[in-house]
């Protein structure tokens, strides 16, 4: 070989070797819609001082674990959870197979088409609906069914389908914490197998790192004999306030070392991962941007037991506890990726 | 740079793209202590056509799911479970702390110390002892306990400790689909929490990647306020026959395209995976080796619904459907790892 050749295929070889090892340090700014302040600097501290070889707070790779509720903390939840959008939009086609629960409550109100009304019915009746919409299909049907309605859905507001509601700040972190080694989880009050869906493609999260509301399935066979899963109305696990750090050790088996929520359904989450050895990190998105988003929180007075709702009990704890606040007015300059 | 440094810098910067991206393919044989044979080609032909971009049957790598049991299948199951005589040795400590016990069935019988006796427990006895010395403690305190018992506990025929049980063939089959790809699944009807102690040490495989039978757990505190679980004597699934698939759609949320297994309470687990589309491997490992293991299986007789057993009737089903049957005599040269 000419000398020549010889240095373009060192230098291509070289080019390849350093692709393969450093193409996740290319970035200068791994968190480019953050804007510089405490969460962005204490993101940043965190995942150096846990990956760094030399740190004292090192942590291995396979204890690497990350948790990330979703409803709120990585995408939209106003004006309502969307997974609740899809089952109220269900509830037509089940009493057309139905037709008994026509009138029936909290069905009658559902179909009356009433937002007022259907947005005062309780959790016991919003819970009879999630679990007759839910249930009787095989999990490929749903799946499949989650599929389609994600395809058409929209926003009442953004006008937009609800996977492009996406928080960007949160995927940069989702993608940084991958890159250091982080295995990536969201860990929601949202059914698990809704959730799985789409958090491949919108999250670059495999349905197995998903933890959420988990139903049972039943074994069983369809008509050509082929072997099928359908889905049963039992609650497994409810995968919120007290739940979530039991989701997590069911499904996982390790504490996270960092964990992201914003409402009350995440503070034994936040505590099951911080209040342990090592460096541990907790954040909680608080929505106080009603220009770009939405404004809820501690200046509501909801109270502690209502999902999804970030109180003022939470706040202090936060502050109290060195949780950091996200704000999403402050701390974010972009929040979906559709804006320029 | 003088011509020659460039050759040197070429050769090395080839030779390390090369070992970060080849390293997986170095070795010439990846199933060394298989036996040239019918399982032993339809493993290899089934990974590279699984794999490999221009076959017909590629499965895209985050698809590339394959499930293990554990008793039977990757360890030694034999005279009794590793777990049950875990529990079984918990006995004496647990009626120390709750004397009442004493004198009650089936805890009088296993502090008799007569094996004959014990080995004659009734399934909802053996599932009393094992709800009574698997639950009460936190999961931190439950996986310091199995460690400790497994730094001591020996096998009586072996006189080694379990751990060292693992069938090395097993290992090298968890070894080369990993490095084709392939997630690698524990799906056991031991406890969920019990196998993760070891499954990374011993299998490769990480807590978040066993799949067993899943006790429920208490979001607490203890007594200084620190957060934890206590596991509860509460069945969330029992993951044998039928509960196998739905253990893996939980877990997992995946079909799997390959499942090993060793008797008709992973019958379930094999048809799920295999009747479905694309390629799919079944394999169940049959005990006829009394010399180097145990033998037991079709000519026993035993009934269905027992687990742990082959029997003819799941023997004539892998005929039929094409699983294929793992001889332990003659497909492996190897059993264990400590064999030279």
């Amino acid at each position: 070989m000419v000398p020549q050749l010889w240095k373009r295929v060192a230098c291509t070889a070289l080019l390849l070797a350093f692709c393969v090892i450093s193409d996740a340090r290319a970035a200068n700014d791994p968190l480019p819609s953050w804007n510089e302040g405490p969460a962005k600097t204490a993101l940043l501290e965190f995942v150096h001082a846990t990956t760094d070889r030399d740190s004292p707070k090192f942590v291995p790779s396979e204890e690497r674990i990350a948790t990330f509720d979703q409803d709120g903390t990585t995408w939209v939840s106003h004006p309502m959870y969307t997974q609740v959008i899809f089952c109220l939009e269900r509830v037509p086609a089940l009493v057309a197979k139905k037709p008994q629960l026509k009138n029936d409550e909290p069905f009658k109100t559902v179909l009356s088409g009433n937002w007022d009304a259907i947005g005062k019915l309780s959790m016991p009746e919003l819970e009879k609906i999630l679990a007759s919409t839910l249930s009787g299909m095989t999990v490929d049907e749903f799946s499949a069914e989650v599929k389609k309605w994600l395809e058409t859905a929209k926003h009442p507001r953004y006008q937009r389908p609800y996977t492009d509601l996406i928080y960007q700040p949160m995927l940069e972190v989702l993608r940084y914490f991958r890159e250091n080694g982080y295995k990536t989880y969201i860990a929601t009050g949202g059914g698990q197998d809704f959730v799985r869906v789409y958090s491949e493609r919108v999250y670059g999260i495999p349905p197995e790192q998903v933890v959420g509301t988990m139903g049972g399935t039943k074994y069983g066979y369809d008509k050509h004999g082929r072997p099928i899963l359908t889905k049963e109305p039992k609650l497994l696990l409810n995968d919120n306030f007290a739940g979530k750090p039991e989701g997590i050790h069911l499904m996982i088996g390790r504490r996270p070392y960092a964990a992201f929520g914003n409402s009350t359904g995440d503070r034994q989450m936040l505590e099951y991962t911080t209040e342990d050895e090592g460096l541990r990190l907790g954040m909680l998105v608080l929505h106080d941007d009603p220009v770009r988003e939405y404004a809820y929180g501690p200046a509501e007075g909801l109270p502690d037991t209502k999902v999804g709702t970030f109180t003022q009990a939470l706040y202090d704890e936060a502050k109290k506890k060195g949780w950091f606040v996200i704000s999403m007015k402050n701390d974010w300059n972009r929040i979906f990726s559709f804006e320029k």
